[in-house]
């Protein structure tokens, strides 16, 4: 098997919608995502596993119930299993994800906002 | 179980020392570690585990038995398990590494350069 070295910064050039997240690497059964997100998503949780997001460029919030969080450019925040949370972005923030296979960006909550799992960039 | 905001930055500022990982989060039974590379690492393999090495500040290089990776700042790479590999870097760089809980930094190999694998910074 062999690995591709991955640019973060030429992969954001290649898409422009937001809340999508795009798997660019796996690392056994994990993936890592970038996403371009702005606005409001949803409060929603992952029953079964944590979640890492790691802020590229921007600012963004995760909204908890008893919280707010503000991650900047190199922030790294990992949301615990079954936490529900709310991200939230005033401009447009660009994110890291990762994550295991497979995780529903919405997380059990199933809506219009859902995104395929298996997009790639 | 709560979760605190981790700044690579900030956390690169606590350590000096070189080939040294360092535990900055956990998702799941993953880690996140951060290092400080110069200078020739070892020929070494993981027989069990791919491992992702993620360029947050410099220029690193990973040999491999047929090729040299080059590797600057926003770039990610992810070495299959099983395969040898060698990083090198002429000058400092920071890194962070991706992996699951217990690796060890030196592989299949345990000698000198072998570190603790639960170092937390």
């Amino acid at each position: 098997m062999q690995s591709e070295k991955i640019n973060i910064k030429k992969k954001f050039m290649k898409f422009k919608d937001h809340w999508s997240p795009k798997i660019i690497a796996e690392l056994n059964d994990y993936q890592f995502k970038i996403a371009k997100i702005k606005g409001e998503f949803i409060w929603h949780k992952h029953d079964n596993t944590d979640e890492a997001f790691f802020v590229i460029d921007g600012k963004m919030e995760i909204k908890f119930q008893d919280k707010i969080i503000l991650l900047e450019e190199g922030d790294l925040y990992v949301v615990p299993k079954g936490v529900e949370h709310k991200p939230y972005s005033k401009n447009e923030c660009k994110i890291m994800l990762i994550e295991p296979k497979g995780v529903v960006n919405t997380g059990s909550l199933i809506n219009d906002l859902t995104k395929n799992t298996e997009d790639w960039v």
